[in-house]
């Protein structure tokens, strides 16, 4: 019900919401027969061409398909009948990162031009509101003659009196004085765990999680816990539980909202009792919230900020990469009793923020349409994994796992035990094609049979053969040991 | 010669020009009488109208003086007759950083509308190409669909060729390979900084310097060993030598082009002794050259980074902070051997850098219209710190030193040494009045009776004003102990 509504579009994305929906319900199952074309145009008053183009953009999503002299059938979903990755099990010592090469020779892979874009997280151009934008961009070049001068340490005042009243529609009531603007959500990760941390420190992620954080831990010289994650439920609480025994834990990094690469999302019963548990151990929660805003569900979930009663615990952690645009590179971070640490850390780390960009974003917050296009590129996004989950699931090797993220655009894909997923990475790159490897989002030398799939370009041909192709690799990438 | 020819403005700037020189030649002294309006007027091939504007122009300004009845007369030039600065004479044990809440109550205040800015070091918005680069903002903003999307993280591609292109035109011929875009010069210098130290190191720098790095060295951990610095010639050598000997010395920061805020010059026979030094005991040298740019001579000086033969000495870093657009955030560093760990800082940091502002930079420098900027603001500038000068010179207490520039736009003003400069500071804002107090640019609690004056806005009435105000102000604000 939240696609956008392209123009001439409407009126066949109603007949897709119709159809997926009767999926969705149960009405139609595997196998099942769609109404006919002529039954279906009478029932919703379209003309038979609209459901055809309907009809047969379904079946090249891949939620049904054609028979020849007969009809549209749904196929059998096997994405759904593919069982998620099995809950990780890392150990459960502290690490130290050792990442930094192998995550820059990714960085450095994914900017090569004309590549199929599976490995990066990042949105894609035909969902951020690139119009709008570039209306308001040249607006504020001709208007805002600070464009050219520096912005304060924390931030524009206008910016962050906008992201505390769109912050106020699902989370707790916020002044702009509680907030700082970074260059990013990294620049706003890097001066939280600059100021919790010293050298030999540890600290909580998740495991898989996301390798920015790894990144910066290496840097730090901090080493890392990683805690069982579930693919579905995110943190698993015994084990936080234990890892919170260690000497020296600064912190916990968690995104409840949609870890990235699992998609997973932390039951709202569980909440406050992170909370609970954390600061009855006296460490920080770095709770990043950037795909928050990217939530399936009709209702975005809580944030964790808002468990912490006694706002002494959470540091928040966002930014504009995953909605409008990562080019921009403005985040915030709510520091709560860190803040002047925090915003010390800033101020050393570049000064000030890019001001142009603040004001573009404040004036794009303020016209009111950043709610619209959350809607629209949550259901894009949400029907693109479902896609993208379909055809790996029928295109890659049998045993094959596949997560049911609840937000964001990415999915974890888990292969069988003995396919190495770096020699795959190595060899779909060869082919043109981007995927993240597994071994990126651990400090331990984990996650070898899984890769991260990107999910947030438009299915497409390309797209079509490049999972072809990769499913087609994967069975010649075994590896001896089991 | 280089005054913006400013359309109608160009024929009395020539008027201007031949007085200045031949005040500045000694033709005309102090006290001499200016040639009459008439007798200029046939001379120059110009109307009695542009003369006499001319002549107005240089009083206000403070150059010459009229006589009622009688003409024009070469004022005393106080400003050159008024002693430079001391040498300064720092502790020479290495000091533990703590100005945080210094710099930060500094950089609040300087946030707060309609003060007279005498403090921050900021150009002023009418020497910044705000037209060329909003025409430029407007098209980028329609034409370059990957303003939205992520830059790699060492920078745009073209940006670093024309940043190359423009370092060859003084310096050594680069690749772009060898450059990393960066946040502002203030990131590329913590990534150095990061990259080359850990806590309990120590790091040379000149007495005074800028804040900045102070700032940095706090929050690294860093111990700051200051050398003696000469407002004319900058850091002295033979105290850089016996700094030199201290254990875990990282790094020397350095601005041998117009140390801010003395806009000290080093001799360019000093620069390649200076590498040499530091090669030698294997310290590297983190050369800041954001002034280097703004030249008051005709000539730009060299940079250390060209008297670095083998090219393991030097970490070279600059920005347009200061020349084309403080609020871009726009810098970038030539890391030389240290490339690896300084990439890996900047990708941990920030991950990228403002993708809009380097596709607008990068459009600026190819459209070939900076130096003809460049040209504009560095004859400004010069003339700017002369008129301010010799306002400060005039209304200042008795004793009060002034230092003269090379390059850059703000002037160090040494008061007589009872003057408490830090409650000069607070009572100038009172009055809305900003300006640098002395105490921020040490480590050391040095520098009490020194402010720096940002000369960078045009000379005003307003501005004449505050000097006027700050130098009655400045003779109440005597302390006790000597």
């Amino acid at each position: 019900m939240d696609q956008i509504p392209l123009n001439s579009g409407f009126r066949y994305e109603k007949v897709r919401e119709h159809i997926t929906g009767m999926i969705e319900e149960g009405l139609l199952k595997p196998g099942d027969k769609l109404p006919s074309l002529r039954s279906m145009s009478d029932q919703m008053g379209l003309s038979i061409t609209t459901i055809m183009k309907a009809y047969t953009d379904l079946e090249f999503d891949g939620f049904v398909e054609a028979k020849p002299q007969s009809g549209f059938y749904v196929i059998d979903d096997i994405a759904k009948s593919t069982p998620v990755p099995r809950i990780s099990n890392p150990d459960s010592n502290p690490t130290r990162v050792d990442k930094f090469n192998l995550i820059h020779s990714f960085l450095n892979a994914m900017v090569k031009p004309n590549l199929i874009p599976l490995g990066g997280a990042l949105p894609s151009h035909l969902n951020l509101p690139e119009k709008e934008l570039n209306r308001i961009s040249k607006r504020v070049a001709i208007e805002n003659p600070d464009n050219l001068l520096y912005e304060n340490v924390m931030g524009s005042d206008e910016l962050r009196h906008q992201i505390a009243y769109h912050m106020s529609s699902f989370g707790p009531v916020l002044s702009k004085e509680e907030l700082i603007i970074t260059n990013g959500a990294t620049e706003a990760m890097y001066a939280t765990l600059k100021a919790l941390t010293n050298p030999g420190d540890k600290v909580i992620v998740e495991s898989p999680c996301y390798f920015g954080y790894l990144q910066v831990l290496e840097t730090l010289g901090v080493f890392a816990i990683e805690v069982r994650t579930h693919p579905e439920t995110g943190l698993d609480l015994d084990d936080l539980q234990c890892a919170l025994k260690h000497s020296r834990v600064r912190a916990l990094i968690v995104q409840p909202n949609f870890n990235n690469p699992l998609g997973s999302q932390m039951p709202e019963e569980s909440r406050p009792e992170v909370v609970r548990l954390c600061r009855e151990t006296g460490i920080a929660i770095i709770e990043d919230d950037i795909l928050g805003d990217i939530h399936y569900n009709e209702k975005r979930p809580s944030i964790l900020l808002e468990h912490d009663r006694f706002r002494d615990t959470v540091v928040y952690i966002s930014s504009f990469t995953k909605t409008v645009a990562p080019g921009m590179r403005i985040g915030w971070v709510i520091p709560g009793k860190f803040a002047n640490e925090i915003l010390r850390q800033k101020a050393s780390l570049s000064m000030s923020t890019n001001s142009v960009s603040q004001h573009v974003l404040q004036e794009y917050l303020a016209s009111g349409k950043y709610s619209r296009h959350l809607r629209g590129i949550r259901s894009n996004y949400k029907n693109q994994t479902a896609t993208y989950s379909c055809h790996i699931a029928k295109h890659f090797p049998g045993g094959t796992r596949i997560s049911k993220p609840r937000g964001g655009f990415v999915v974890w894909v888990e292969l069988p035990r003995e396919i190495d997923s770096f020699s795959l990475y190595h060899r779909a790159l060869k082919e043109g094609i981007t995927i993240a490897p597994g071994l990126l989002f651990s400090a331990q030398e984990r996650y070898n049979n899984c890769i991260r799939i990107n999910c947030s370009n438009p299915w497409n041909e390309k797209i079509e053969n490049a999972i072809i192709k990769l499913g087609e690799m994967a069975g010649n990438c075994e590896i001896n040991i089991r």
